[in-house]
């Protein structure tokens, strides 16, 4: 039927250069693991570096802009879905992933995670701080997962996959 | 860049065979020209024929659902965008196509091709009543074309591609 | 419970004269009838017009607004819906409204009208063109009505309170 | 020109009976100041407890839905918008609310608060958990504040409105 989407959520302009180079390497895994990669689309930070990951791995990569034209995308999106919506695009990112990996966080990212939990979807948060990890366990339990490298989040959501 | 996304939209579950024939032919043809295809996603109607039309042909097919979850999607439908906006998802069709056809006209067609006269979208209306011309081209001007065949259609979509 | 909310769309910008004054007679009529006045928020055309005329009668005034904050708002609007959602907006507008009179047409005001009559809103035109009303009165039949003036439109608008 | 509006978000079904006293106090306490009360809508936990307080105290109460109509909005709601986002509408109860008070955490909630603090608009956390209080405060900075009772909440508010 449909392919299997899994998002890649992260700050854009002030994303740490660690989590820039782990987004980076998850876009190529996802691209190898077959999975059509989602982002925000914005040339900016995660989501241009997951992006570029996934299109050097041969992979096709999903867009999903807040503006009202694609002004301002990741050159590396094949499919840019402009929405027009603002931060509300939000909910659309993680109702359409069947996994979310959050790969660093910004308040953008954080309502993400939160909006994943609130409509089922799975989480694997990728080199959160203790604090992060902390709330988000407190809200979502189970369905929230921690890794610290790209491969190990790429375990855990073909395992979510499979089961879920 | 990002792929070519041309939009097909037409009644779901009232369409008319006629207009389902000939969605089905266009999304043959949109694949042949290597655009993606955009659909309302459902399994049902002018949706569900373009849908298919373009799969058979080899094309990638992009479906914006309005629901929550992916259930009632198309077979045909190789990336489901979950929106949970109802409606409200139409304006995400437009302003993510290139170029709209309208293929028969229900409440949620006429509200598309409004939308996208608003935001400065071509419109190309297939095999409308005289009645949905006259109103539209009062509308739109010079956005609005029209065409009585799929050919003719696509045609009309290449020509304002290559001028927009 | 909650108070009925009356809607009245028609166009920004390029509005006329003629339906500017009606809207502004409208918003006063709609205000007597104790009914809260919804416009899209803008201080332009028909919305500011409805909302100072609802305003001068002592009514109650909602703006759904297009964009990220409240710049551009009527002063007129005494509660300022910030969406967020640009044209996706129109949607809410019509869900949210028990009636919707369409005072002139752009773009914007027939996506509002088509996405009125898919979700089952009734709709009374007011001095529609000939083509607009042959159109609509095509697309929703009995849920369309047509109207010459603000006072016909209130009048319609009651009976439509009253039945459904 | 347009009445300020405040947002008390908090869990629906899931509330503890706590939260529920706290959100009716701070609802009549924002009637009191002339403020309008903003809530999620429906008649249910912190949003119906919140609604109630309000209208009791005299206050107009605005109740944005996330559904296709306003079945299952709390009956004190006296403005209800129906937007038929589902959880999209988080985004469009923060932008629309010019101090946003959450009253107790779900998923939901957390989401309103970091879309709050990603528009820019000042929060207050009425008894959150320590894990909670950490979080934000690492993801919102100064734009984040903490409080035990609704007479706090309501001082800040106060002050934040009187700055911003």
């Amino acid at each position: 039927m449909s392919r299997i989407i899994v998002g890649v959520m992260g700050p854009g302009e002030g994303a740490r250069a660690e989590d820039r180079a782990c987004a980076e390497e998850l876009g190529g895994l996802i691209a190898r693991e077959g999975w059509v990669l989602l982002t925000g689309g914005r040339d900016a930070g995660v989501m241009a570096a997951a992006a570029r990951g996934a299109r050097r791995a041969g992979g096709l990569t999903l867009g999903i802009l807040p503006g009202d034209d694609a002004v301002g995308a990741s050159p590396d999106v094949d499919i840019a879905i402009v929405t027009g919506l603002g931060q509300a695009r939000n909910n659309v990112n993680v109702l359409t992933s069947r996994v979310v990996i959050a790969c660093g966080l910004g308040a953008g990212t954080a309502a993400e995670v939160a909006l994943a939990l609130k409509a089922g979807r799975p989480v694997v948060l990728l080199r959160a701080s203790d604090t992060a990890w902390a709330f988000f366990r407190e809200l979502g339990g189970e369905r929230v997962r921690c890794a610290t490298e790209a491969r190990e989040a790429i375990a855990l959501a073909r395992a979510l996959l499979a089961h879920g």
